[in-house]
């Protein structure tokens, strides 16, 4: 018996109409509409020959027991932000379970199959994203977040605590990852790039590495009447000017860069601006590149302030590296979309997700995109055409038996194509050794 | 006897210590501090044979009565902004004085000599610049101004009754210039044009011609890490090239360009800017250059919205046209200059002043400026250096001499040579005939 992508796509409605209302998605992590979600999606796991347990991050496995422990994963997120989407994340879950569906009906896989529900990767409430795939991953510092509290005060500990979770036995999920093989997501793509192609399906590279900081340009207040243009030290000019900047250093370099943020202080109509900050967020697939693009902004905000007589500072608000996918898993990827649409392609993945997570622990990882209308997501208009869904379930059910087939004859020269940044993670290398 | 400067500084001293703290000067118009000021001034007046009157509009005139009906009118504010200077506006009025009190020394002068102390110059407790001079030359609209309030939610008129002041009564002040043949008015420059040329003393020109708008780009928010730079409809992109565009204008026209403040909508450092706000002030001393400086402004920022795919949106906040002094008494201001300090340089005044207001009533006016030090007013650290507050009396001395001389031979010709936009008051031009 083949796929059954309908069934996925009245699954989707079933729970969109469960957890959703007029301003769209509201399955928050840690909520109890995220927890309906979750009861909803284990009575569909319930009639499945699958065991069903929470990880001590609060991720939810469902495992088809395979002839070898060895395991191929597959996951996505039940959780949504406020008023999402009603794609984002759900698709991922509830597309793996129609694979899981269709394996399970086959008798026993050659490798165990495991499929997640991760456990808060919006980071809606508490503004942690990807919380219970980097709890498995590693990267995860309980004391980090600890403290963060929602916008009622409740403390993450304490929300953790009411679905069952200690924050300090988190990271006994790692766990989870021993006999992983490999690791697969279908993702809505949440951008443009796909409807702009007009193709339906794409294989995805990897996630974006961010340089995220502030940029402060500071002159000197004077009147907007009496100072003369030559005696100014315009804090605004500098700051403007990195306005086309930016598309210069992409255009040299590839990636994306966004000055999201622009504050002008005293920031009236009639003074020269004084002190202007602005926001800049950098992503590339490279980290040499990335680390050049931070650079070459760095240099022209130096040159700008230089010429325009004001002083400069960098503050970082946040980075992370790049995360590319594995080549092999990649290809792969490529042929189950080239078989279900005739056409692939590759592309980056801006957004973070828990597939970065995943193959940041050194499990070989693929994610693969399905077209998003108008590019728009984490929101009530997001949304994707109906025989794009069909046929994103069908790509990533392909892709899950490639993927075996994979597992079953490669995994040694999977260790090897590893890209460098993976390979840092040699204990999970070493525990997947072990299984 | 000659004028004598040293007591004018030592009178700005006094009036320092008495209507200010350690934050500045606070002689906020209508206050009792402003009220005590003005008390101190009238002690200082009852020593001459003047007679003290304050007009409809709360404006304080003192009159040395001549051997002419015809008045040369000098003129200053004792108002100064919250912690404000120790300067601006109060060394007009105690220059003025200090010409009055020499010329009440030498006997009956040949006109009729008034020295004027404005109400509410700054507009700082109600945001009406420009009150008590706006209700003399007749610009002033009372319902415009009726329903202003201050922080503590005091209206305008209730303020203003509390000196004796009847907002619907205050154009009566207009007939204060029925005889007006001539306006003289010191000021510090409040911008570092001076300073930076080593002056002591600039005549000049006139007040520059406002143009004030905000300028509003209009784009797609988008996601940071999705989106690619050439799908982006980039609201801060065409914002910020109108950072570099505006000095381009001004290289063009003269005069100044500011953009004060920009505001980044929603502002966050993972969108792209969807809506980008920025205000834009324009000000030159020829009405039709300023004209096509906003249009140039305009033009450019229509290029760069299209450019980057985003709209354009222009309202207006305010204007005012220029207002050009009386180039006669430019020249005497000049001599008189040079008489004092050698060096004269002529400048235009970026900010408004009362001045502004007389001359548009069709009173040949003109100003005297003293250099302001690093250009600030409006601030504690506002200061000129005493050799310059000494010279800046006397030269106002020698101009009031000066504009006496040229009202006795040259009363016909002051009305010929008086520039187009000042002669649109004619009605105060026929007054001035009758007087």
């Amino acid at each position: 018996m083949p796929v059954n992508p309908q069934r996925t796509l009245d699954e989707l409605k079933e729970l969109r109409a469960l957890t959703g209302d007029e301003q769209g998605a509201q399955r928050v992590a840690f909520t109890d509409t995220w927890a309906r979600a979750r009861a909803w999606y284990r009575e569909k796991l319930s009639e499945l020959p699958v065991t069903v347990s929470q990880d001590a991050a609060g991720n939810l496995w469902a495992t088809l027991k395979g002839e070898s422990e060895r395991e191929l994963l597959i996951g996505g997120h039940l959780d949504s932000v406020p008023n999402g989407g009603w794609l984002d994340g759900c698709l991922n879950v509830l597309a793996g379970l129609a694979v899981l569906r269709r394996m399970a009906a086959a008798g026993t896989p050659p490798f165990t199959v495991r499929l997640v529900d991760w456990a808060d990767e919006e980071g809606a409430r508490f503004g942690r994203s990807l919380l219970g795939s980097s709890a498995v991953s590693g990267t995860l510092i309980p004391d980090e977040v600890r403290g963060l509290k929602d916008k009622d005060g409740v403390s993450l500990p304490e929300a953790l605590a009411g679905h069952g979770i200690d924050l300090d036995r988190m990271l006994d999920a790692h766990a989870e990852l021993k006999n992983a093989a490999a690791y697969l997501e279908l993702h809505i793509e949440q951008g443009p790039v796909l409807e702009s192609l007009d193709l339906p399906l794409g294989a995805v590279l990897g996630t974006f590495g961010v340089e995220r900081h502030t940029i402060t340009f500071h002159g000197q207040a004077a009147h907007s009447g009496s100072t003369p243009m030559d005696k100014r030290k315009d804090a605004f000019l500098a700051a403007g000017r990195m306005a086309s900047e930016v598309y210069r250093v992409t255009d040299r370099h590839g990636g994306v860069s966004t000055i999201g943020s622009c504050k002008t202080r005293p920031g009236i109509v009639t003074s020269v601006v004084e002190e202007c900050e602005i926001t800049l967020d950098q992503r590339h697939l490279d980290l040499n590149t990335l680390t050049a693009m931070w650079h070459d902004a760095q240099d022209a905000a130096q040159r700008f302030a230089q010429e325009g007589q004001v002083s400069v500072k960098f503050a970082d608000l946040w980075r992370i590296d790049p995360m590319p996918f594995h080549p092999e898993l990649i290809e792969l990827c490529d042929e189950a979309i080239v078989e279900t649409v005739e056409v692939s392609h590759r592309l980056p993945s801006g957004p973070l997700h828990d597939a970065a997570e995943v193959a940041r622990a050194g499990v070989p990882t693929v994610m693969l995109f399905v077209q998003s209308l108008y590019g728009i997501s984490h929101n009530k208009i997001e949304d994707t055409r109906e025989e794009h869904i069909l046929a994103s379930v069908e790509a990533l059910d392909r892709l899950a038996d490639k993927a075996m087939a994979w597992i079953s004859g490669a995994q040694h020269s999977a260790v090897k194509s590893q890209p460098p940044q993976a390979q840092a993670a040699g204990d999970i290398q070493e525990l997947r050794a072990e299984g």
